[in-house]
């Protein structure tokens, strides 16, 4: 019976898509494609870099000629999922003034061009969309807009990265090495064409500067975040966390402040066996919601790989059957929200030696702990002196979070006094150095 | 910077809510509303049923008079979140025949009238929400609705029930008995007015009714999916399942078998503990979707609660705003999917008196365990023959689902081989009066 009802707007915009790559995420849209006929949705036409490479494909849907994508009237949708940023910013702002929808999987390039394309879209009045480019396969980005559009976001911690996320896991469940781990995420097709990025968390802050825009609608750009990846996370720190029944996963975070302003970073931290993102193993990813009234949520899913990946723009493709846009509601509806950098952050940190580490700049130290191997402390330091600094990052130190690490205010006479019980306690630990 | 962006459809619709209802939900909602001034929605008038309980509210907001709010021009959005669902199906149709939009969290009005609403959906145009009434603070039909929306979904496993996976903890980690159980669930305010409703599986089967239309684009009624609750569930079950590492729980399920229908049912379920399903404890919900190219997917938070339903039914207040409508694209703009009940299931069942087992009608049985205080087997059963019988869920009988518990076909020749063998063991078993 339900068959025969119809509905009063029913309408199946034919999309024809241009496409540009074919690495990853652009094969395993071509895949998913052929096997999801009633979307509607063809591709006409592929551009590439190489024109030599052997492609699964057709060769007469090849061209390295973007002219051929981006002039073809018959093309109403563009699909941007290539390595390169720059050469992704052209073709999107290309496709958006010359009337295409666009979808797009390039967290760098967005996050670069953020301000410039949020113009585009208003100028041209065009869809440009990305929920790949966040956290692959989980619909974050739709859920912040559609979902959380009032003023009652708390909290967001999240690993956004699908590749250190695989790497730590395997390091520390299975004890493989660095190296081994990441050629193994490589392999698998989760990592970034270029290590650095994923490593080092250049992807992680890149995605953590889109969302922002439709958490709290702020808009800013990936220098004006703290971050870090996990290239310094040491054996020994995972031994620590092992002590202390905490795993380590590098978590962004974006926290509303008693003072209204957010906080917001990237950073390796310890979480507790009871925190959802301890569910969070391999490849996947994982965003924890906290809101007023709601309590926590907590989204899961693969946030990396082909076909995950390629599913999430499949969506997003879908979406445009029925002309979504983004909404930004946060940024242009509401009053949008601000960072700061005026907190504190709980940290651990583990050294070699010594001298690297500058004392005077912590507001308070609560634990001294001096191995064979290594030495390590807890306390707790400035926000705007990890930003101007990067001693913590360099010369064989890591830093890891404490759970629960952001402090919003210091009662600086109750810690001091702390402190310095502390600094006489310390010559009973090893460090008679200081 | 960000501030000056003008976004060019800026519109913030001004919301008049007529709200039936002041209980656990909507006393919960209009707190929610006085916290969240940037939604500008405010409550006009408030309907109830008992004009002499004290409220905490001005009186003159109070009617017993729906026709107060009905009637009222002024008012452009009705809330139904009442406990009568005679009732708020009559306030539903008359709200939206006379032009307003309709927020609701009563599953099980939506359930009895699926048909009805949508046509009158299709009728009026006007929006009819209903978030807070599957899984409260989990966004579980948007997100059906607006990301899903390809012929991709495999399968939902879900727990949709707060109060009975409230009992289900409470019982298992804390060996509370039943009845205290049930007594702190109806007191912390997740239990239906009546009990019964969330025991034995009517609130659960009336949700998944619900969501098969959002899911599958199925459009049917609770009588015709096979369901039961937790009253038959024994603390023997409870021992049997640790035994196995296994946890139990009220799940839900709906997945595509080979032959494209689809097969749903809620009943208890032995759950592993590497299931994401088994994160989910207390007055928590769950849901894990696993459609093609994407792989599992996991939404996770408060099923139930004041504030947890009442923040759902402020998300689907706010979206009117943007005249936000379900558009059912898996019923209209798909061929709808059709429910089977030609597959077989693999379950665990507890008895007292083997004599009230039916073992002629088992496809198989693979083992036989009988102790001192209660005897149990695990063997598969046709769904069909589920449907048509209640002894295993009467006198004492308690059914639980293996994991993966669809069998959609079974080599006969083969099984009744292994039922003969296991029929000859059965004797050392203390099976013997069998
Ligand atoms: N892999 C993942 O799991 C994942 C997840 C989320 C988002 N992403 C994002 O998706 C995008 C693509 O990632 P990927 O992993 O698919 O990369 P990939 O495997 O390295 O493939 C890159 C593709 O881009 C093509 N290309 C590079 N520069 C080009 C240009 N100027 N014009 C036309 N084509 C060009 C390459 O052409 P040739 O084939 O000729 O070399 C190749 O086909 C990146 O922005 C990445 O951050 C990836
Ligand atoms: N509680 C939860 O966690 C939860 C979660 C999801 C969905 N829901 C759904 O939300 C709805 C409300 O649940 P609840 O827990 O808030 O129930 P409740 O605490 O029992 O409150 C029911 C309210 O409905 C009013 N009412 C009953 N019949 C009425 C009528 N004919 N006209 C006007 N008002 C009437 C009652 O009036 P009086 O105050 O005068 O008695 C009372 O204020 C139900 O459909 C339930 O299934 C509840």
């Amino acid at each position: 019976m339900s068959q025969h009802i119809e509905h009063p707007d029913y309408h199946h915009k034919q999309l024809t898509i241009g496409l540009f790559g074919f690495g990853v995420v652009g094969e395993g849209l071509y895949q998913v494609l052929k096997q999801t006929p009633s979307l509607k949705a063809s591709i006409k036409r592929v551009c590439i870099k190489n024109p030599e490479k052997k492609r699964n494909a057709p060769a007469e849907l090849f061209t390295t000629d973007r002219d051929e994508l981006l002039n073809d009237e018959a093309i109403n949708v563009i699909v941007e999922v290539i390595d390169d940023a720059d050469a992704a910013f052209y073709i999107v702002k290309t496709a958006l003034l010359g009337g295409k929808h666009v979808v797009s999987a390039s967290k760098k390039m967005i996050a670069e061009h953020l301000t410039e394309l949020l113009q585009l879209q208003q100028q041209t009045g065009q869809s440009f969309l990305y929920e790949a480019s966040a956290c692959a396969s989980i619909p974050v980005i739709r859920n912040l807009e559609e979902y959380y559009d009032n003023d009652l976001l708390h909290s967001i911690q999240a690993i956004v990265n699908g590749s250190t996320n695989y790497i730590l896991t395997k390091m520390f469940e299975e004890k493989l090495s660095y190296r081994d781990a990441l050629l193994q995420a490589q392999q698998l097709g989760f990592a970034e064409s270029n290590p650095k990025l994923d490593v080092e968390g250049y992807d992680a802050v890149n995605k953590w500067n889109n969302l922002l825009a439709h958490a709290y609608g702020i808009v800013t750009s990936p220098e004006k975040i703290l971050f870090t990846g996990i290239q310094s996370v040491q054996a020994f720190d995972a031994q620590v966390a092992e002590e202390r029944h905490y795993v380590i996963r590098l978590v962004a975070q974006a926290k509303k402040l008693e003072s209204g302003k957010v906080a917001a970073f990237v950073l390796p931290q310890f979480v507790q066996a009871s925190d959802h993102l301890s569910f969070v193993r391999n490849e996947y990813n994982g965003v924890v919601i906290e809101s007023g009234f709601a309590d926590k949520q907590f989204f899961y899913g693969k946030g990396a790989g082909s076909f995950p990946t390629a599913s999430a723009v499949l969506s997003d493709i879908s979406a445009l059957r029925y002309d979504y846009r983004y909404e930004y509601k946060k940024l242009y509806h509401h009053t949008p929200g601000e960072l700061t950098n005026d907190y504190y952050l709980k940290v651990y940190l583990s050294f070699e030696n010594v001298e690297e580490v500058p004392k005077d700049k912590f507001e308070w130290i609560e634990e001294w702990h001096a191995r064979e191997d290594r030495k390590y402390l807890v306390g707790v330091l400035h926000v705007q002196h990890l930003i101007d600094s990067d001693w913590w990052k360099t010369n064989g130190t890591s830093l890891v979070l404490l759970p629960n690490a952001i402090i919003e205010s210091l009662d600086l006479q109750k810690l001091k006094k702390k402190s310095l019980e502390l600094a006489g306690l310390q010559l009973h630990h090893g460090f008679k150095q200081w």
